[in-house]
Order: structure tokens, then C-alpha cells, then sequence
């Protein structure tokens, strides 16, 4: 069955994700957008059956997202994504993100790499399966905001440290990007949260971490209500992050 | 639209929710079956519609689970939920969970009690809706497992500290039931979740946290291969937990 190339997938704003504002958190709506590449690129014979048969696998390496209101306790969502470009060794996919009544309230824009699991070297993306992930690039689709910054660290001051744990750990052994995101919003205070919102959230994965590994997590505001986040593990680089609020 | 007494729903392992051994954590299959129990009584007049507009919730006293094995790794599994007995103050809700190919796996016992937001005292689930629970409730179904027991610690040794952060906390503001778990089961090393598997996991809750709260996590191990578990908080017992291995 001949695949459209772009996929639109429904979630629900589930009880015990939300958060103390019962608005999803920017963790928990960003594991459903790589849900939702996951879908779509198994769909298209890029996903898990393939990975499994080549052992390989796709890497998350920067995602950034910005929302205009995050989806409400027990809210219908739907996240449509599609590749806007492949490069030989990363492809550019992006999100719209849909409420309840079928309004856009946010996109992403997202990089991954695809690599081989034993080499750990990154795949031709151009040549895989004959360049069939060429026939699913949309150039043309709008997703309305910034790439992905370079985020660069100055002089971030040692804000928390962290001891990774069973639950932080992935199949793969690694610390799993996804709770990356979740130790970095809990940098913030909840008094922040209620009067703050997230406007845009960035994070690049340079590094892995592993179990028992302690996390140090430095920060810097370059400007009001913009604080970088860089995570360092042995001294080696792991992520970085830049987390925009406005006043809500 | 008449309901069945029994509602089944469908889930699947999410690649970013699996542990180390690519299998779902007790935490997130628990969100699932609070999620089931949600659904089902949504779809019976007593969910999140009733409860908006009586201001009441349901609130989890006790879970105990009882896995053969996990579901892996973008596998497909299903819950079973169903209410077993009504007593005035409290509701026995039972699940069944099966595979992809339609084997149980696992069940599950809960008991519930619907407070009143405001007062925070229970209400007689005999005669809300006028009775109308008891139409719901099937007696007959099996869920083969022991109930959930009553843990009590005679020299517990402090094991963890933990101060509750943004992430903790739910939309009541309180430390949510589901984090409660996740930061039990970090307890343990990943080098047990390596040689062992969870059979039987019990939680029974007991006074709230809030945001910044310390928990104290106090373990002792009554028999081998069974850790019990104590968070206490300001001296007073938050909740009590059991946690079952054995060897693979």
C-alpha cells in the first residue's frame, strides 16, 4: 500500500502525565512526537521492522518544539509529521501539532541519524533501502518556526547534580532521551511552572550516558527568561538545552 | 448505550517507556491499568464527567500486580478491568492483562475509594447515582491472585532520600501515585532488574506529598527474593510498598 508522506497520529493527554497546571509536560508531549516518527517511518518501511532486519537504528540528535498552549488533562491531540529533507547522514523532520478541535497549537522540528548498532557509524541515508526515503521528503509543508540554535554555554554555573538510575535506563544500555528532558525541566521550580509557561524547548544529544553515570547540570541565562542548560557527564558534553518562558 | 460489566483496552510497550531488558517497568504498566480503570468507568457514567461535575475523584488506596512477564518492546497488549465488589467506602477493581496473542500474562487487584474534592471525605458508593455502581459490578469473573496485603515494617533502615521536584507533582498537587513507583523500583540496582524479574508488586497508599516534600524511603526484607518498602515523609507514612523478585 503506497504510503502519503505525511502521517498524522492521535494521543490523549493522560491523567497521571500531566502536570501540576494539568497541561501536558514538554517531556511527555515530546516522547509522543518521536511516537509519532516511529509510526510514520515504520509505516513507510524505515521503522522497527527494517532496523530489527539491519541492525540499525535511528538517533534522536537535536529536536527543538514550540507551543502556543500545551494539550489539557484528558485533551484528544493529534501530532502530524513528515521529512522535509534528507542529507546524507541526517534527515530534518517536523511536527504540527493539532488540538481537540483541529487547531494548530505548536510544531518541532527534529534531526536523526541513522546508525548501525554494532559500528555505531552513521548510515548513507541517500542509499538506504536503494534511497527510498527520498520518495517520502516533503519540501513544501509550512512548519513556521526556527530551526534548531546552536546552543553554546559561557559560563553556566553547577545548578544540580544526578545519579542516574533503573528507570532513567533504555534498552540500549543508555540514558533515555526522553528523561534527559524530564531532569532538565525539574531544574526549574513549580512556582515557575505556574506562573510561567514553556515557549520553546530545544535540546541537542552530543554524547551517551549509562547507568549509575552522575549528571552534572550547568546553566546560563543568556537573556531574560532564556536559560541554557548544558549536561555534562565526566566532564564530556552529553546534551544541551535552551528553554524559552513567557509570562502567562 | 448499555455497557458490558467488563471493558478491555489496548496499549502497546512504547520504545522510550521500556526498561534496560526492553520490557515495560511495573510503573508504566500501573499507568496503564489506571488508565483501564479510568476508560471503563468513564464509559459507565462514573468518570471524569461525573466526577467535573460532582467535584469528586476516585482516588487509589491499594494496587497489587502479579506479572509472568512483561510486555516487550512495541508489543501489543490488552487490559481487562471490571469491579468485583462495592462496599460503602470502597470498590475491589480487578485486571486481567494478556499478550499480543491473547494469553494472560499477568492481573491485578485495586481498591478505590471517590472523595469529595472539597472535604476530601469519602462517599457512599452505594447510593451515588442512585446505586447505580452496583449494576456494574460481576462477581463471578476470576482474577486468580492474592489480594493486596497489609505491609507493615518492624525495622525498616533508611535506604533513599528523595526531595519531590516539577515532575512529581499532579494536576492536585500532589505527588503523583505513578512517581511513587518509579522512585520505589529505583531503588534497586539495574544489576538486579538483569538477574530478575518483578512477580508480584504492592503499593498501598497512605497520606499525601506535596512539592518539595522529602520522602524517606525505608526498606526491609521480611524473606528473601521480598523488599518491603516504607516512604515516609515529616514522620508520617506516605505510602507502603512490596516488591517480589525472582530469579530468571
Amino acid at each position: 500500500m503506497e504510503q502519503s508522506k505525511v502521517g498524522r497520529y492521535k494521543f490523549m493527554a493522560e491523567p497521571f502525565h500531566v502536570d501540576c497546571n494539568g497541561e501536558l509536560p514538554m517531556n511527555v508531549l515530546s516522547n509522543c512526537m518521536l511516537n509519532a516518527a516511529d509510526f510514520h517511518s515504520d509505516a513507510r518501511g524505515f521503522g522497527i521492522t527494517f532496523l530489527r532486519e539491519n541492525k540499525c537504528t535511528w538517533v534522536l540528535s537535536r529536536l527543538a518544539v514550540e507551543m502556543n498552549r500545551m494539550p489539557y488533562q484528558y485533551e484528544s491531540f493529534e501530532i502530524e509529521t513528515w521529512c522535509e529533507k534528507i542529507y546524507r547522514f541526517f534527515t530534518d523532520r517536523n511536527y504540527n501539532v493539532y488540538d481537540g478541535q483541529g487547531k494548530i497549537i505548536g510544531h518541532a522540528r527534529s534531526v536523526w541519524a541513522m546508525i548501525d548498532i554494532d559500528t555505531r557509524k552513521p548510515l548513507d541515508l541517500l542509499s538506504v533501502q536503494s534511497g527510498r526515503l527520498v520518495d517520502y521528503v516533503d519540501p513544501d509543508l509550512e512548519c513556521p518556526m526556527e530551526k534548531p540554535s546552536h546552543i553554546k554555554l559561557h559560563e553556566g554555573k553547577l545548578v544540580k547534580e544526578y545519579t542516574s538510575q533503573y528507570s532513567d535506563i533504555d534498552i540500549n544500555g543508555h540514558v533515555n532521551s526522553v528523561k534527559y528532558m524530564q531532569h532538565i525541566l525539574d531544574i526549574f521550580p513549580m512556582e515557575k511552572y505556574k506562573a510561567q509557561r514553556i515557549k520553546r524547548f530545544e535540546i541537542a544529544y552530543v554524547s551517551e550516558c549509562y547507568y549509575g553515570n552522575t549528571l552534572s547540570f550547568y546553566k546560563e541565562e543568556p537573556e531574560e527568561n532564556i536559560s541554557d542548560i548544558e549536561v555534562k557527564c565526566n566532564d564530556t558534553v552529553a546534551c544541551r538545552s535552551r528553554v524559552v518562558f513567557e509570562n502567562k
